[in-house]
Parts: C-alpha cells; sequence; structure tokens
C-alpha cells in the first residue's frame, strides 16, 4: 500500500510534495516531470500571458497522465483571462496566490477544480477555509519570492495554522531536502511545496546562470527588499544592495518604485542577469548543491525523509 | 533505559531540552526548577553583576543536585570577573554567547567545564568547533532577544550547521512545544534551546506582566529592531514602532542609540513596561497560552514530543 494522508488523496498523487509554480522556470517541462516522478506539478502561470498559458497547458497534458495543476496570482490584472484559460482546458487543481482566496471559488468549484491558496499567516488561512479552499499552503518567510509582511518563519507558522484550520496544510519556505520535509510534517504539515530545490533542477525554465547561482549560493546569501512595497527574498546582489541602500536611507514608495522598474524578475531567472535581475530564491538554497533532475529531488527527498525519520527516537 | 545522545551525554540530564538563560528571567529559581525536571537550566548572567551571580550559583546547588549551567555574553565590559565567578563556584557548564567562543575556553577546559557556544551562522559554528566547544547552540533568527546579522531561520540553519560540524547541535528559536522540538532534531539536531516558553513560567523572574503579554500574543506580534546596532527580536509595541519609524526615515547610529536609551530589557521583562520596555520573545510565542511550572514545560514538551512522533508515517 502507498503511503496516503488527506493531501496525498485531495490532489491524487504518490506522494505529498508539491513543486511551487515560479515564474520564468516552472513549464510545462518541470511541472510533468513533477507529476510524472510522484508529486504535483504547477505550472507557473504568474510569468506567462493566458495565450502561452494554454500552450503550456496542453503540453504538460502530453507530458504526463499524472494530475498537474496551475499557479495563478490573484492580482494580475488579465487575471480573469488565466481563469478562463484554465477553466477551459479542464486543469483540475489551481493553487492561487497574492490577493483574496475567494475571487473566484465558485467558479473554480462549478468546474471541479480543488483550489490551494497559499498563506503567510493564521488570518488568510482561516479566510481561505471559509471561503471553500480544500487544503492551504502555509509559507515561512524564508521561502524566495513574495513573502507576506508578518514575517513569520515556517517553524512559527504551521503549527499554528495546523491548530486553528479544519482543511490540510502543505508547508512552504526553507524546505530543500527530506529533513526539512520530516521537520514540518512533524510540525503537522501533510505535505510540502518545495521552490528553489525545483528551480534548479534540469527541467526548469530558468536560465542556466540562475540555476548555478543557487547551487553556489549559501542560507545567508539571500536578502529581504521592498518591505514597503511587496516583501521579497533574493539572493543578494548588487541591485538588491542599491534597494537596501535606498531603504535604510528613507526612500519613498516612488523612489522604491522607480529603482525596481520593470521585468527584474526576468532578467534575473529568465535572462541571468546576476548582477541587475531579482533572482529569488529561498534560505533552503544552502542545501542546494547540483542541479539534477525533478525525479532525483522527488527520490531523494523521500529517501533523505525515511532515513532521517528512522534517526528520530521516542524519548522516555 | 532512559532515552540517550550526544547531547543527554554531554550534559549528563535526562531530556535534550535546555532552558535559555536569559536577562531578567533566569536565576537560580527558573535553572533548578528545569534541572530538577530532566532538562538542563541555565542562570542568565547577562543581567547579573558578579556578585549576583555568586548568589544564584550558590542558591542553585541548595536547590537541585542535577547539573545546571550559567549563560555568559562575552562581550560584557565586567566579563572576566564573571568568568573568575564561574569557576570559583565549581560550575560544570557554561553557555557562551556574543563575542568570540575561544576568549576564555582555555580557562573553562582547564578548570573540567563543558562549553557551547550559541552561534547564528556555519561560520561561527565552525569557529566554535576549532577553539575546542563542546557543543553549539545554532539559533535561528525567529529567537527572541538578540539574533545574527544574516537572519537565517531555524530550518534553514540547523541542517547546515549539523552538516558542517562533528560536535553536536542544539537548536534555538521558534520551538515553544513538542512538535517544534520533533521538527529540529529530524533537521539532525541533538537538543534544543527554549527562551520564550520558559520566560513565561511560573518559576521565571520576569515580571508577570511581561509573562501575560507574551501568553497574549502571537506569532505575527513580534519584530526585529536594532539592524543597525544589535539585531534583536521583541514584542511589538509604542517603543518598537518608534524605532522602526526612525530607521526606515534612515537614522543615525548615534540617534539610534540615543532612543535605545539603558536598561530597556530590564524595563520591559523585570519592571513589566509594556510601552517604553523591550519586551524581547520569539515568534514562538503564538505557541504559548498559559504560563505554567517549568516541570509541566518539561512533561508536556516530551509528551507532546513523543505523540507528534507517532502520527509521522514512513513514506513508501
Amino acid at each position: 500500500m502507498n503511503y496516503s494522508n488527506q493531501i496525498t488523496k485531495l490532489l491524487n498523487i504518490r506522494y505529498p510534495i508539491i513543486q511551487a509554480g515560479m515564474v520564468w522556470t516552472s513549464g510545462w517541462k518541470l511541472a510533468s516531470a513533477v507529476s510524472n516522478s510522484g508529486g504535483l506539478g504547477l505550472i507557473g502561470a504568474g510569468s506567462m500571458k493566458p495565450k502561452l498559458l494554454k500552450e503550456h497547458i496542453s503540453k504538460c497534458k502530453d507530458a504526463t497522465e499524472k494530475a498537474f495543476g496551475v499557479n495563478l496570482p490573484l492580482l494580475r490584472s488579465d487575471v480573469i483571462e488565466l481563469v478562463e484559460t484554465v477553466i477551459n482546458e479542464k486543469v483540475k487543481i489551481v493553487f492561487s496566490s497574492a490577493g483574496h482566496p475567494g475571487k473566484f471559488i465558485d467558479k473554480f468549484k462549478d468546474n471541479g477544480i480543488k483550489v490551494v491558496h497559499v498563506v503567510s499567516s493564521v488570518k488568510q488561512a482561516l479566510k481561505s477555509q471559509s471561503v471553500g479552499c480544500d487544503a492551504v499552503v502555509a509559507e515561512g518567510v524564508e521561502a524566495g519570492g513574495h513573502n507576506g509582511p508578518d514575517e513569520t518563519t515556517t517553524l512559527a507558522l504551521i503549527p499554528r495554522v495546523v491548530d486553528s484550520l479544519d482543511i490540510p496544510v502543505i508547508a512552504a519556505g526553507g524546505i530543500a531536502d527530506g529533513r526539512g520535509m520530516l521537520a514540518v510534517m512533524g510540525l503537522g504539515a501533510e505535505g510540502v511545496q518545495i521552490g528553489s530545490r525545483f528551480a534548479a533542477s534540469i527541467e526548469s525554465s530558468a536560465h542556466d546562470v540562475y540555476k548555478k547561482k543557487i547551487v553556489d549560493s549559501n542560507e545567508n546569501d539571500t536578502t529581504l527588499v521592498f518591505k514597503k512595497l511587496a516583501l521579497a527574498r533574493m539572493i543578494k546582489n548588487d541591485f538588491s544592495d542599491k534597494v537596501l541602500v535606498k531603504e535604510n536611507s528613507g526612500a519613498s514608495n516612488e523612489e522604491l518604485k522607480e529603482l525596481l522598474g520593470s521585468k527584474r524578475e526576468m532578467k534575473g531567472i529568465f535572462e541571468g542577469n546576476t548582477s541587475e535581475g531579482m533572482m529569488e530564491a529561498g534560505q533552503g538554497i544552502g542545501l542546494i548543491n547540483e542541479i539534477i533532475s525533478a525525479s532525483d529531488i522527488v527520490k531523494n527527498m523521500i529517501e533523505e525523509y525515511n532515513s532521517a525519520l528512522e534517526k528520530v527516537q521516542h524519548i522516555n
């Protein structure tokens, strides 16, 4: 009998490992590779126009018979077109983020779509449950990319969200190997969402320079920027240094927006511009030492999880 | 047979639970209560003059026959007198923090004292090992009080420190119940150092108002202040608001030092001044809902640990 819990049943997957739907990294290649390995692959719609999303969904269906999903950032101005694309293409799982979890929930539910919302606080988690989400991803501040303003860490957040909800909880933030997976399962999570480790996989569509940067960086090589605009964690570089200098000298939101400009994530992640791009990544990168395939990531994570569990003893 | 690992053997304790030696909370009453309950109690010398430390050590000896230790902040101007007090009073365990771990290591070793240094990075951990420390406490940024400048979380820090060292690792930061203990043991730690949970115990010498504030606060009620001076985590209040406004408007170190003034920790923790004091506490306070005895804290933690471990299954 395979392992089973509320998350594996809800998402129809063998292992409770979800690959985060990240901008510029998570196309059909990565998502289908993860789903074919027993986890759940997510196409990251955040960096896709509706037409491109449709293409990726279609290719993902060709590449796997397993369940996969789409990550939808609800604050996008053209989000309704993305939502319609997901529904028309008969995707059955949506991970929503960055916006009100109830925004399209009826539409999703009417179409038999399972909805999991990404939250960074107990308050958001309760709201997600109350509007009818099937599960939440509770994400700590060690995660790469956008983070909640409370800056609560995964260790402090997960047990509080687990205690507060009836629906199951997937943990994210700082998890890059099977030990981290065991840690958050011990806190009561029933699954993990993994970002940076999959961003530096062979099937990730990110630039090789970005993948190599993740491999070469450690847990103390990321920083939080844009606290006043929208908090994000990225690998430290010339650009983040400039932002921090501005922020520490009391720059206005307008000045910060000007400095941010546009397409910083594309520049960092897709074009591999290590000095002027935003190379979003979490503190878990300290544990990432090679670019490997998605299937090896899943396999290693399960092996490490079981081996770490062997070592933990009851205390009497 | 009792549970045993490198930390229980090193410190001669039944349970690998260490009570952090915190300012204004950790006198002989708390330390002896923890040691009598099977953990390791630490007297927090940070808020004591040498004479007072001597008195607490003496009373602690009268109150327990079990092992206990002293936490010594190495940056104190009169630290040499504290060191001599510890040696003269034949204390056998020192947890050192805030300074170079090698500063007094020969003195300690010559007197048969076990030395554990508190670190917040792999670099500091390696240095502690190289000068001869017996173990390290690796503390994540969710911890209350002073934190390392890298802001690495416990989840990201512990496996990296464990992988980098030969000596055993005690985890700290964000751990307030048995689930948190299981999580960090799953990451490879062999013990936990617990702060806020013991600060809000019956035997803690902190003000009742401060203890109640911990009980009433949640994981998103703390903030990091004084990044430019010496990073510290405290419960949000009027004072922290003022500091953050100053910091965000580009205040100089001199202005910040003036705002800090002196005895802020005493005001917050010992005098219970909730608006103008520094009420240092970690994000784990979301899990603290009552003021209970040190022995109940230790007992609950072991029970929760075992019960959480029961729920975690191998994955096949």
